[in-house]
């Protein structure tokens, strides 16, 4: 306790108990996240919340305190989206991880927002139903971030993204109201769309509770996995906009271009391929999976790639893997900026070579991996240091740059957080910027939710 | 012209030229849509609207004028969104057809509102793609139209509703300001997801002038149609709600109670069905649809249903045809007043027993059909008269309640319009709808968007 408690710590610790903290280490983990930043000092306090009530009860003491309140989940955000800095309440979901109910006859599950997303999927399997936004977090993301930054994952160009999962949110606004939003149902026009608006607001309007989520029949049978090698990234581009193009719809396909398949194969002790060449890693599912696959391979064998289908699921994981270690083996090379455009997929091409060029314009290795089902790219600028220098910055704005060019965004699936505001206005303008400013402040009058944050 | 003309309408006059009309026939014809319903009295006014520019110049002449605006698509709506009365300014765009693109590189389209959704669906045909919403009435219905109430249709289970089907929206506000909202791609999270909150609006937010709808690759190989009749509207639907359990995902299926299948064969001359039959019709698609029409027929078979497979596409179009027959078979008993409540799947059995007894107490014929692949039910509720008898409104309040009751909704894909505004509290509760009165109030503060309807 500190000689100058803020007054709003007394009445939060009368309302909250042991749910409140001020420990050294909660306070120092919520300056970070997975975007490698750290706010330059602890917050006030973390609410661990065990239930609705909890936040609204941390969320009336911050109203009346005007209390600048910062929601985290899991913590795994990739922009700066939950970290909190001084003077500024957290409030954690983390704790809140019940599962409430799973309901199959209706596909759909109602979980509390600290539920891990595997936890999820593993408690649904056994009813044959999965959920399908899958981001590559997903052993250690939560619903609650899953939903503030409308996350995607491999599956979504086929299985869609969070907003196309979720049915109803019971949310907590800036003044502690409970408000329900949405429907158990999978349709429903009952007024404006609250439950979407809430979906990506990446904590400025106010605080999921709780979520009925929709839940999808598990693909019938093996799924078929192939993993093809390029020449280059330009052949294996066209080859994932020809499969698209054919009506094929895998479950994933994931590109990998030259500078991160060199990075990962080292990394993983695998043999070198030749310099310039780009990977492909297509998933099809379903009853059709097997004859996909065919069609599949033709494509890309009709592309310049040299391709197998995995014999068996062990085998197709072990493709997958590869892309499964791109994190870590950019991690190996020091510190990493992780960006997330996303551009329509015939562009896929002209932003590969657009980020190629970027990266040899500074002196910057930018391998990338990309959801090539939906144009969805993730460069990884490599720096070293304990801040991002300046040239990387201006590499990262001249990739938004040219994602925004080619009628793309500056983010497909991370959200905006503090990393990408202040490209923000590029892509949305004035007008509508302003237009999202009011909106927020019907929500949250006080501007207490989340501030620094997106907009 | 009238001796006391409005002075908007010089304005008016001035930069729209031919494209306002106040003609009577034009007048006329907005003050209805097919809900049934009139208003007491004729608009002001009626735009043409040629293109974004007419709608901006019209919109800010009204801002001007503190002039109340009806936006208004092909007029098809069931439930008054689009009727416009005594003193209003109607916006249509019902004649801006233009298909601006088709790219299937990328499978979007961007059109103008005005496009019938059959003749999208036809112009990309040829390309291997479809739009997926479907409403019944796709023949004569405007893009717009069925953005402005989030439409639905036959396919919505497997295939989305028409939030899944947006990217972006080109938009004019009350004040003229235009807006683009949204991406080309098939994710994006940057900024509140202001395209969703549009979506289902029903012309209080602001005027779509130009959409970039998703396109999907049509299934491969002929569906596979299956028609079955119960013994009971219980058995029928418990073999739905089964078909849906074993993780089967029909394209379309389509519940008719044994009201409407008796009056539907009435009208069709078909011969009749034992008493309390009712009737079900699932089709499936793609390249599993032949091994899942037999995976139906085996569910169908042990719930007590008499049930063929279509020997062809020919045959199963006439078994659909049933279903499409649904509207005219109704119409020719009466006046209908058209309801859309929708429940969680597991509930169908419950709603379609608690409209029976709401018919029996109030001596009402009330026939359904239900999208039972996603707890969607059209009760039809049949009258004689120019107005709506009370006990009409009493029974269909009896529904939306037993609908809520059972964790449903009021309006699965038709929208609140006049007609279902008295039960909009209900559903959302007090401090929902304020919290939604000020969104609107963000985007059009003067409210002349679409007053009296919705909010």
């Amino acid at each position: 306790m500190t000689a100058a408690e803020h007054p709003a710590l007394d009445a939060l610790r009368r309302a909250l108990g042991d749910a409140l903290s001020t420990e050294a280490s909660d306070l120092d983990a919520a300056r970070g996240d997975y975007s490698g930043q750290r706010s330059e000092s602890a917050p006030l306090a973390v609410v661990h919340a065990r239930s609705a009530a909890d936040v609204q009860a941390a969320l009336r003491i911050a109203s009346a305190h005007r209390l600048p309140v910062v929601p985290r989940g899991a913590g795994t955000g990739l922009t700066g989206g939950a970290i909190a800095r001084g003077g500024e309440l957290v409030i954690s979901t983390a704790r809140m991880t019940r599962i409430i109910a799973i309901e199959p006859a209706d596909q759909l599950a109602v979980v509390e927002p600290g539920v891990i997303v595997a936890d999820l999927g593993a408690a649904v399997a056994p009813h044959g139903l999965f959920y399908a936004p899958d981001p590559a977090s997903r052993a250690i993301c939560s619903i609650g971030g899953t939903i503030a930054t409308n996350a995607g994952g491999l599956l979504c160009a086929k299985y869609g993204v969070t907003r196309e999962a979720v049915l109803g949110l019971t949310v907590v606004l800036a003044d502690g109201t409970l408000l329900e939003l949405g429907h158990r149902t999978v349709k429903g026009v009952t007024g404006l769309d609250l439950t979407a608006l809430m979906i990506g607001s990446e904590g400025t309007l106010g605080i999921v509770v709780e979520a009925t989520l929709r839940l999808l029949p598990l693909p019938e049978g093996e799924p078929a996995t192939i993993a093809a090698t390029f020449p280059s990234v330009v052949s294996a581009a066209e080859a994932s906009s020809a499969i698209t193009a054919a009506g094929l719809r895998p479950a994933a396909m994931e590109l990998i271009d030259p500078l991160a398949l060199r990075l990962i194969r080292a990394h993983l002790g695998l043999p070198a391929v030749a310099e310039g060449s780009a990977s492909l890693i297509v998933q099809t599912d379903g009853s059709a999976a097997a004859r996909e696959a065919e069609a599949v391979l033709g494509i890309v064998r009709a592309h310049g790639g040299e391709a197998s289908i995995a014999r068996d699921r062990h085998e197709g994981e072990g493709m997958l893997a590869v892309r499964g270690a791109f994190h870590p083996a950019m991690a190996a090379q020091g510190e990493v900026l992780i960006e997330d455009v996303c551009v329509p997929r015939s562009q896929l091409p002209a932003i590969v070579a657009a980020i190629e060029r970027i990266g040899e314009r500074h002196a910057l290795l930018i391998p990338s991996v990309a959801h090539a089902g939906d144009g969805n790219l993730h460069p990884n600028i490599i720096y070293t240091g304990d801040t991002v220098p300046e040239r990387v910055w201006t590499a990262a704005g001249e990739i938004f740059a040219a994602a925004l060019e080619l009628g793309g965004t500056l983010t497909g699936e991370h959200g905006i957080g503090t990393l990408k505001r202040r490209w923000l206005g590029d892509e949305l303008g004035e007008p509508q910027l302003e237009l999202q400013r009011r909106i927020k402040a019907v929500f949250d009058p006080l501007g207490i939710m989340n501030p620094g944050k997106v907009l």
